[in-house]
């Protein structure tokens, strides 16, 4: 594979960055029929699964218009993914905002589709809800590990006298469905106050590993990554980043927002400590624009966004270089 | 009955109106089992109907915070709806933000449950939805007639393949279940691109009166009003409000904007020229203050309010009067 | 006086508007001991008279911001102020907004000593209760008659349990003061629901003339000023106009919005209906600067005061021209 | 040609107007090397020759984003655009925002080049210096009549003690440049203070015919319709509408406000009073999304967008109409 | 005392956060003649002791909104506020903002007569000037140690001449009237310019400490809770925090901020340093909605007086303990 | 010199900060023909170099406004600049945001003029691009050395294929000018994604100094201005401060954000490191009031003008003083 051939967004020293139709980091679109990309950024435009604020529906165009800030080479992890690897934007999961569970089907399906092409996926949310959706696409290589950042478990197992799909429930669910394997979830940024004592015992007993916010700090990031890595060990994991696990003064455009959260300074540092998993797939939910302020939130979304994809590109071009070495022998 | 018993909301001129916890109103709050109020305002914090923008859900609070502006006595029409009957702030409709189906049936559920005390409803939405259930909740008297102000027909058949319950459906469904007699609905204000140039056919065909804005405004408000005497004629009747019938610049904050809208001015003059009709039941919906600025949205929506409990105070009083009449002969 | 003298704001095609410290229309800073001109511009930074919402103290420097857009002709009336009379910015009245009482001595004494020197004034508010000091700084002439633009009628005796110096008062104290005439007083775009049913009564019973907004607007702006020089009358006018006078969607920014109100284009009617009168001062208030959204209350007032400052500089020639003739004979 | 081939906007009712990536009207993006629409919608990201607030660069984005919410079809004109002609986003004009030179040449080039395909432009800007350079790019068939919406007449000589090409210019350069019939040109909704009494002295001279904002509305829609007739005559139409004819209330994003503008409504009428002109380019400028409150500026900019792109549907069907006649003969 | 009995707030999983009236905490409203709480959140809607920004009338209102969010149970503390004590939201004091001096005499007798019923108060601002007021309700126990939060000493003698009663002077009038004791006071977060370099020697010379925020900073949360303990020993204290201690970034919606401080996390670590100590009163004060973007300001001061709400539960519980063991003896 | 006679700004114990024109930290203004202060704070309302988000150009009024909350004394310095050194508030530099050239001849001018009267100059920006010209304006004494504070290196060569003034290229330009001495560069908080991995290339080669931001953090603000000290060693140093070396959540409103930067309070430590240095003249840039939310940024940006004026006034009274004494000898 000839990697000078891979899609370059426009370089912002040419085309001004508010030039041009907004698409993931100014990605060229793919629309199926087009030869496949090895990873797909996609929006996931739903929020019914919201049991506070609404809004997340609008967080895949925010994000498409913050990301065009982002340029192609990561000075710290110091490669460029569109060298490594072909990315592009493909479009949004069609979705019913008045049907939750067709719609989970609809982002399966998607998610399906693109892993049957060999598209790695990365998403943009949308509620939480939708990460549920996304681990079922993804089926077929399941148990997952998971890494997640959140200020909330999302291990509720549900609401308002019986509903049992909703942001507060992915991963309960996800367990309970054999797509994620309960002693290799890692959760990060943990915080706020609970419904009752015993709010998480469901995910203690399953064995997830659960750091709270004053623990990831009090670690430091790389710490916190040696802590992950013993946690989901070998084999494929999910990476799924909910906006909220920043603070509001960094991320007010979201859900259900708790003080006292990670800066974006912070996020990126226990990011970066993530390189060399192998990570099959990847999201990053619960921007609300109705309540961003000055675009702060999307920004930020996006340019978590770009690291995520920087890690995605490296576990891509990993598995790539396995599958020839494998091939090879 | 002994009006000078009926509760009053405090004076602006001994608490100022940024004080006290916010009721509708300012009114004191009627809990179960506490003797009924003629007229209960209360909150239907549900927009899981909406199709494009939700946050409607903090219509109920928006309202009620803006609504302590509102004073006693309403100098055009001349009288102080307080003087004649007793209101209360009735709470919120128990909701389920997940479920629409179950939502309904709450909200269809509390207002039989008021219309049982004897208590005529004034609600505060939500989205538009929720005139459905509260229609359902009235059904006893059905059918009604409908005034309606709105830039949307909201006589939708379904959405996204097969969503047959959402805010641009309600008023179809209500002509299918019998609780609205198509040839006493009058819809004013209607505008805005059609998605297709049958998209009316149904309503048309139905008998309903439609009044664009352009007819609307070039009739003027007394005419109009007579037009929606003619069209109504006698018995009950239900009023609707969708503030998105106001332009854009008076009511930025609600889901579907269309410009080329009623200013408050005119929908003042409208709704004045509605007195002296048979008003069992009404609603404003589709306030969402995630997309209000400076308020405006909420206070037009609570400005218009005042209005319409104004109606439905002149309705009451001429249905308790009548009784007594009747029940004296 | 050779009017080639007179101070000119620099051009908007010579220096942009977003140049310079700002001052009222661009003019030169006066300060005492320069020599006097004909109009002074000033600041009533002043909010503490507020019963709902503050921030009008922070309305001089938002509309000394927003005046910079205005430029040097009127095209309507047909003239420059600048050509026919000296104007200058005279700074802000010293205030204490933790003392009502002292403020109102300040502003009091500010304006007596422009008028000893000759200065018209041309104040920007501040609530409305700076309007009772500027007319007590002027009393030597008094008593005035008063063109009143407002939402309000702002004749209220007290408020809270006694407070008799509040935003809502000032013309009930002015009338009491001897400084007002009160059937040379007319009230224009009065609105909105009522404390109680005689809240008015007093205003009437002193001969004030009140033209509701529904009237003034079925009169249309010629019929009002011919009412307006009706009731004043000859001999000298003051002009107060409350930014709220104006509907909510024109000028959010504002400490007690009433829905249904002015356009900005029907005051600019209103106000160029008033030319000819003997107008000795004016006030422009109630620009809430927190409450504003883009800055289009700001600019609102600002060019309403530039209409004002037309009418200033019309009757400032009058007065000279008659002095000139009556010094001739 | 075959009309049910012609590309249509995905259906709000199948898919939601949130959904997928922002482009005109939700129109397919036409690429070089495509058949060729016969209407092109593009975007000119520029707002160097801002003399005031900046921002317009990114009104096409917005533009966009608010244009999802249009429908298909017209149901005041009663027709689809869709259906009588084929219309494409064809992405934004590249832009330097640091030559104004260089980027009014590669605005020429970009509409030349769809000219020569035989796409009729309807441009988004940017800043009304844009609206020089789009008619270059049609010189083939200038000079053209013009019909332009502002609040500014914009034939101002200089700025700033030389600059020639700014936003206050664009039409005295045109008429210079003989690609317009100062004649044939008619402003409309011109208003606002002066710099100097003669600052319009040119655009009379020229014999271009201003009708002030008062004028425009006293006559009324119809007879405005009737005099720019008068004033067009026979022969190719440019449609240039400055946001900021619209009043602050309803578009508070723009550059330079000026109160007493239209409401949205009357735009809507005077845009539909155009019908049958032979429009053979369009653009809707000025829209300033930084200024934006609610996103309601930008939603009537796409809402009058939608206006205009009937009206170019129309023109382009009957020259259509007109050549195959021609060619019949 | 059967702690089964005590109300608790309605919980996010039932009943969604947006649903309701919105009172503190989501707790039941005590009005005069119900059985007293223990603990009694009110607010006190008062700011007319501003020198700068005012809107903290407006803080109560906010604060039982965003305190909506708050669930039942401390993670970190380990325990739920409404299983250990019974709080209720005891609605808001009366004000006169026209009217300094009679409003902190309201405040004052509000406060005792809830002490004389044995009820803990937990007051919302309102501008520092209420937090004097607040101590001479309670003056029967007085003098008390303090636990101040804030960016300024409030320390100043006087304000523009003579007004002695600003939120600035608050605990210099309170160590005047002997209702605090100075050398158990302490000030933590003190930063920003000051108006002369001895502006702070009353308060050294009293004895005051003060923690500097580099200080404070430098220390770490858990040595300032030892240092605190140090200053304020053994016997009854009161907590002042005004939200203007954090930084900008993190309280924007305040009336005099200054950069440079607290992030949220920083806050709660300190509060949380504090348990143990014998709180009789508390307040969170200065929260300005006006100024607020976002809510972050509401939720962030909501946040901390769950923080405080939690200490003060465990200092009412040690005392009915500390009681119940005295009355055995 | 008489240290007494200087010029104070009015208390804000004594006037309000609400009151009065805005000026620089409530300066006099300066006029040409006064004597000339030791130091000159003066406005550069220029954004046309900007490669994104426009703005800038009303940084000055927002500095300004915001400045005035700055009092006289700073007590971690421990002296108020008033005392020993006169500042006054010199105006905006003429400017045409048409023309960059032009312009940026007017900054050099302008303060080519002010050395001239001896006076150290401090600007606030507009964008970065004017920092060339200040430069330019102090050439006399070059090459200088360099403290730079950004999150960007602002050493590009060209944009859009060929623009050489923009707001990106400033010291490379400066450097290849002479202006500077590459060796004598340090450049503080540098990140975000790079247009390309050799795009530091240029700025390496010369020498510059780069401390990104993990490695400013990671030394601390002591050692960092150890390491400054020894690369800027002796003689003339400026200061460029770019307001996007903070984060996002502390400064949204600027021209190119990027997460991950630094906090005020981490500003201000930096800052106070650099005491000593021999600073001529100084600039803060990037504050674009349009992008701002709540004022944060303008409020940031003026208190470290603030920290900037200090150093300035350290500066100054020390060449004052070493020039004394030279001229003792």
């Amino acid at each position: 594979m000839s990697e000078e051939s891979h899609p370059h967004p426009p370089s912002g020293l040419l085309r001004p960055r508010f030039w041009g139709v907004a698409s993931f980091m100014r990605l060229p679109l793919w629309e199926e029929g087009d030869s496949p990309p090895e990873i797909g950024i996609f929006g996931v435009p739903f929020d019914s699964g919201t049991t506070f604020r609404p809004g997340a529906r609008f967080g895949p165009r925010a994000l498409r218009e913050a990301s065009t800030l982002m340029r192609h080479y990561h000075p710290v992890l110091g490669f460029s993914p569109y060298e490594r690897t072909e990315v592009k934007d493909c479009g949004d999961v069609p979705v019913n905002p008045l049907d939750i569970a067709v719609t989970l089907d609809h982002i399966r399906d998607f998610v399906a589709s693109l892993q049957a092409l060999g598209i790695t996926p990365l998403a943009a949310g949308g509620d939480h809800l939708v990460s549920l959706a996304l681990l079922r696409g993804l089926r077929e290589r399941a148990p997952f590990a998971l890494v997640h950042f959140d200020a909330h478990s999302d291990t509720t197992d549900q609401y308002f006298g019986g509903s049992r799909l909703a942001h507060g429930t992915p991963f309960r669910r996800a367990v309970e469905e054999g797509l994620l394997d309960p002693r290799r979830i890692v959760q990060i940024g943990i915080r706020g106050s609970l419904n009752a004592p015993d709010e998480l015992a469901w995910a203690e007993a399953q064995g997830l590993s659960l750091l709270r916010i004053e623990e990831a700090l009090a670690l430091g990031a790389e710490e916190v990554g040696r802590r992950v890595r013993e946690v989901v060990g070998e084999g494929p994991v999910y990476l799924s980043f909910d906006i909220d696990c920043l603070d509001p003064a960094f991320a007010p455009g979201t859900g259900t927002p708790e003080i006292g959260g990670f800066s974006t300074r912070e996020a990126q540092s226990l990011l970066r400590a993530l390189r060399g998993l192998d990570f099959i797939g990847a999201d990053l939910v619960e921007v609300a624009p109705p309540y961003d302020v000055g675009g702060i939130t999307a920004l930020a979304g996006a340019s978590l966004m770009w690291e995520i994809l920087c890690l995605l590109a490296e576990a891509v071009t990993a598995r790539r270089t396995a599958a020839k070495e494998g091939g090879a022998e």
